[in-house]
């Protein structure tokens, strides 16, 4: 891992500032500035675009479509067409004439640019002076955000002051010409809008039938002269007004954007829904609703703040993780997932992935219980369609896709859409995760174990004997570490499928008698000669285990395999994707991301210290990272290790990766699981919480480069406050519910505060 | 194997012969009575079309052209765009009115349709009554051959007998409008040709830009009206004629093709080139062209041919395979290769696979070795390409590939492209069987050892030392057996690769005084410590087998691999490709053609019957020949093992693959590999023929179901006849040259003629 920082923004607790445009950045800048609330997200592109490089992408969360062209390679469980989260309306175009001159930032001369993005309301400003000629300067500031309350709702407010009397033209425009991986438009128009000063369009997707209403209403602090202009998939709005010298001309633009993902629902009612969330939001205003914003902001800090003292850097780095994890998803819609890029950008095609039940989740399940649920809930109403794909693939029960928006896989190469087992074994994690946590058996009993069931099915039908029915292994498979392609007996999927047969059994077992432990039996056709093969499984399930040497082997062979000395591979080799030849990457013994580590991690309870020690320190030599998700994984285990000084190096840019750009493609959007995957270090590894047991555990240390830090935590209705100081830990509870904790293998209960002086 | 005949054809010893039209196999139909000479081959399509299923497909050996799209999976190694033999100009086309009537079999009534391939000749006729009305019935005969001497020629004559007074209108046309896969066209128009009757037409392929000229001079015994008209890529000879009842209307068309593939020559060249051929053949005439043909065909015969007494339906097989083999290579040219299906469609798109070196190859050494040589000297010519494959694939030397026209790979399967080695160790077999065989050091010096040398620097930088060094093995291969993809320690790799380097070690140590020998050394950089790692590769070759069972295992693991049973699979479940999900195929013990048993083939003479036995006994229940190269190979063990109702079980069907259809997508063109497999049967089968060890040696045996058989071999200079009857077994040598050969196990120096009685 040979990474640089590109600092170019400006360090603050609760801001992130660019002074002076750096074009050179202006994609990786329209990447950092997105924002975002679940329902919709928009690059921070300018809004008066110009001849700069760009990427003008505003997205819908689930809104996407099919490719056009069919994998050329289609055996029988290679999927036909891929599908993708598509680009969307434009509706911050704007065009600003001043005496005739257009403004655009590659040819206009401008002076004290900032851009600011407040991450304690959402809002992004940016201003200038753009210098027209001697005697002409006018001071621009274009501000945005969008409603974390009413997620339809997104506000652009521009404010001109001319130094000297000018003339001042300027059109808004709602836009759905828009191309996506600067190809296609996916988008067909429908039919236009126009009363009251409200205008718009309505567009549809070409293959998938969904619809969006996009309409705004423009509030002018001045008369104007003003013409309205449809073309296809297009409105713009024209004005022109003289200014005096000093003048402040306010353009405030309130636009309600209306996603129908239901065919059946006629165009009036998405029409009048429309009209009255954009009135509602002009009478109410772009104040009272930033006002909004900021109350909303200032309950997610109150609730899951991270504070460093003495890293001003990682500061702001996590801070800024938080405040995208919270734009991207808080649990809206059950409808939505978690994309490897959020809304933020194309690549990754806004798939989900198992991140979302190995990463993303357990910020939820300490932030946002409703929001952990409602991802658990998009697997459940995906099962019909994971069901589908166990049959594609020859199998029984419920197979869930490696990537995906609607449920259906959605990955064209078919080494990881078939061989990949993880994202079942995950579905099944996260469940058991979250029922371990929250008790909540209402949940288990009328969708979790439906899903247990049918991911227990397909395990047992992927999965097979060896000729002498002395074990059951998967074979042919591909585990988490994606530098080993078809293995056979991989750790990592055996172990993760044996915890799902057994917590399987264990939960029928205990609910048996139930009626909807019944109805689950019956929905997804278990007989007691299933149950019995499940028992069968796990207990035969070939677990490549060294009792003397306390190694995991990774597959069957891997100890075979070549040995590459990583430290001999020249940086220019990286990534090794893009360098060496493909079958040359799988075989030696690198791996590109955690694999045996990673099932340590997860049921890290489960494992003794020296067996984590043990494939730790075999294991970590071996990685090259070349996932963003790696480092933090080793973090959290050379953290329990007591390795402080390799736990720091792998946490090293994790809250920074997308500010200071240090994987040289956050143009293309931002990290989002690797966001996740910083919370995940920080509160896991540094607090050394585990959350895979019977009671909440942790083991908090003090990075050597902080003086101190405090992380929060909703638990069992209780919110708890971590210190973590030089001198010891405290912890608040600030709410009246006692809570039992283990902290440094130590019960407590904690009624409101505990001291633990020297303990660290 | 639940292959069923679909016999449609007469069975006679020298002719293919259809009676009556059948236009449910008119695909089929075109596949078998396609005609070539190596330099070009043409469909049995109907001259004069129809609104009938049709590929009216004319090949030209290394004409081709690549993909309009690229790859879209493109990591490093992995092919950017595939190529293939295209479609071209279709020279036999011909529309035929009568009283304004135009022929079309799919409209027009005809009696007495026979349509008849002789094998002698390579002369295909069709001839019908095609009844107009109730007046009027006419006699057509259309005729084609190419010539087998002068291989640019191709002959069209048609007769028409009316049997009263009638108009007739003909039209002959050249059209390079063609659509290779039913789709594009390749071709882009250069310029017409007119002169003094003989008129044509110059296109040129898309990108590779390799010329064609097609050139015509029409005879026809009786004055008509003419009109020529040229259009974009194709000129038409339009006639017509009042003929009276019982005259005799003959139609002579000479064609002369010819393919210019250096854009370095001038056009007014190949029009002098085509010109002069033309008029050299339409002097010459139709019936001495094909005299000359019967005397090339009579030589073959003489030869090459195979007798078998006692079964009709074979003896017409064997004969129609050594008649496709003939027609398709005969070492005419060094650039040429021998394509999956030779010049008859345009499936597996004229790719020369390894079935050159293993399956091809031993016909030629017995039949034709300047062919044999040529088929070398095609992979010395495209070392250069080889050589930039490995660069490709991160090694050095060279890499062969697994598929290609023109030297490049053009599988743009990565798993077959990148992983499968065999090509290039079958290469390096090739010279050791060719050279052992002939004797040939001339080659050997001047060619052969630059390839050997090329291809182990390319295997030991392939290969891998384990990490304790102890031993050498290849990682991530598919072996023959492409239902095992991405294996470690594949036996038949490792084997291949191992006596690769023992092979050129030999010749080192032998020549290495020689300047040949110094300087393919010097050519290849190859010092000496290169040659001591081929040594210490080879002595350390990684290679599992079991000295107590006797066993080669396939691969790491394989005997670990779960088991299946190949008698309960659903005969609807074949071919497994297309009706078990991708990566099911690959998880189980299923072989799809022999691995372990492929080697034991090749290096016969190097193994002992008990190994043999043990591998056949283990590898044969396991196999279900989803490749049709597979059966040859059985037969030919089990022959050996004594095993004669398997051995003739897996001979069924392969003379009559496509006379019977029995894959049933001969439609598609014909299994050229395969005939060259039912030849290998017989002679190495049956025969018992083996050709890898130092002195030739023959076991043979007569198959119960035939009375006697004889082949042919021309060994050394001397040509062998060999008498297979029931009371012993005969050779013939019909030179002067005494020739020694072992024969069950006893040497025999053979002046001219052997009678061994009893023997059998």
């Amino acid at each position: 891992m040979s990474k640089v920082a590109t600092t170019y923004l400006e360090v603050h607790p609760w801001l992130v500032i660019e002074k002076g445009y750096h074009e050179e950045r202006t994609l990786v800048s329209e990447s950092i500035f997105s924002l975002a609330n679940e329902y919709q997200g928009v690059r921070g592109f300018f809004d008066e675009g110009g001849n700069i490089p760009t990427l003008r992408g505003t997205y819908f969360n689930g809104v996407y479509e099919y490719a056009k062209e069919d994998t050329p390679i289609s055996y029988k469980g290679i999927i036909k067409r891929t599908h993708f989260m598509i680009n969307s309306v434009d509706y911050l175009k704007t065009m600003i004439k001043i005496n005739g001159q257009i403004l655009d930032l590659k040819s206009s001369t401008v002076n004290n640019f900032i851009r600011e993005l407040d991450l304690r309301s959402g809002l992004l400003t940016r201003e200038f002076d753009w210098i027209i000629n001697n005697n002409l300067s006018v001071k621009i500031r274009f501000e945005r955000f969008l409603s974390m309350n009413d997620c339809t709702r997104a506000f652009q407010r521009i404010t001109i002051i001319p130094t000297s009397s000018c003339q001042c033209d300027f059109k808004l425009s709602l836009d759905s010409n828009v191309i996506h991986w600067g190809k296609d438009c996916y988008w067909n128009g429908l039919t236009n809008y126009q009363n009251d000063d409200v205008i718009g369009i309505m567009n549809e997707t070409l293959t998938t039938k969904q619809r969006l209403l996009s309409l705004m209403k423009v509030d002018i602090n001045k008369g104007t002269n003003k013409k309205i202009e449809f073309s296809d998939m297009r409105v713009d709005l024209e004005c022109a007004v003289n200014l005096n010298a000093n003048e402040e001309l306010v353009i405030t633009r309130y636009v309600s954007n209306i996603v129908e993902k239901d065919p059946s629902i006629d165009i009036d009612s998405i029409f009048n829904k429309g009209l009255k969330d954009v009135l509602e939001s002009f009478i109410l205003g772009f104040e009272k609703q930033l006002d909004s914003n900021i109350k909303y902001w200032d309950n997610i800090w109150n609730k899951s703040d991270i504070e460093i003292v003495g890293d001003d850097l990682n500061q702001q780095g996590i801070r800024y993780c938080i405040f995208q994890l919270e734009q991207t998803y808080h649990g809206y819609s059950s409808t939505n997932n978690i994309g490897a890029k959020g809304l933020t950008g194309e690549a990754y095609s806004g798939h989900a992935f198992w991140d979302t039940e190995t990463y993303c989740l357990p910020y939820y399940l300490f932030n946002n219980l409703e929001a952990a649920k409602n991802l658990l809930m998009y697997r459940y109403n995906t099962l019909p369609q994971a069901r589908l794909r166990a049959k594609e693939l020859d199998c029984d029960g419920a197979c869930y896709p490696i990537a995906t928006l609607n449920g259906y896989e959605a990955c064209n190469l078919w080494q990881h859409a078939s061989l990949q087992i993880q994202p079942t074994t995950a579905v099944a994690y996260a469940i058991y995760h979250y029922v371990n946590f929250t008790k909540d058996v209402d949940f288990l009993l009328k969708y979790g174990l439906e899903m247990l069931l049918e991911i227990s099915k397909f395990l047992l039908s992927r999965g097979q004997w060896n000729p002498s029915h002395t074990h059951f292994s998967y074979y042919c498979v591909m585990g988490p570490d994606e530098f080993q392609m078809m293995v056979n007996h991989n750790t990592y999927t055996n172990y993760m499928a044996k915890r799902t047969f057994d917590y399987t059994l264990e939960l029928i077992s205990k609910y048996k008698d139930t009626k909807e432990c019944q109805r689950a039996l019956r929905l997804t056709k278990t007989d007691d000669k299933m149950l019995e093969s499940y028992k069968n499984a796990s207990e035969k399930m070939y677990i490549l285990y060294n009792e003397k040497t306390k190694l995991f082997e990774q597959h069957d062979g891997y100890f075979d395999l070549p040995h590459i000395d990583i430290k001999t591979i020249p940086v220019t080799d990286f990534p090794l994707y893009s360098h060496w030849s493909y079958d040359r990457i799988y075989r030696n013994d690198i791996i590109k991301q955690p694999d045996v580590l990673m099932f340590l991690f997860l049921y890290n309870q489960s494992f003794s210290l020296d067996i984590k020690k043990a494939n730790y320190e075999f294991y970590e030599p071996r990685c090259i990272h070349e996932s963003s998700l790696s480092p933090s994984i080793h973090s959290i285990l050379a953290s329990e290790l007591g390795k402080d000084e390799e736990a720091l190096k792998f946490f090293g840019f994790s809250t920074r990766m997308d500010l200071d750009d240090y994987n040289r493609n956050t143009n293309e959007g931002l990290h989002l699981t690797s966001i996740f995957a910083a919370w995940v270090t920080i509160v896991y590894g540094f607090g050394g919480l585990r959350s895979d047991g019977e009671i909440l555990t942790l083991n908090p240390r003090l990075p050597s480069i902080w003086e101190k830090y405090s992380f929060n935590i909703t638990y069992q209705g209780a919110k708890l406050k971590f210190l973590i100081y030089k001198e010891g830990v405290e912890v608040i509870n600030q709410t009246k519910i006692p809570i039992k904790l283990k902290i440094y293998n130590k019960e407590y209960e904690i009624v409101d505060n505990l001291n633990l002086k020297g303990e660290l």
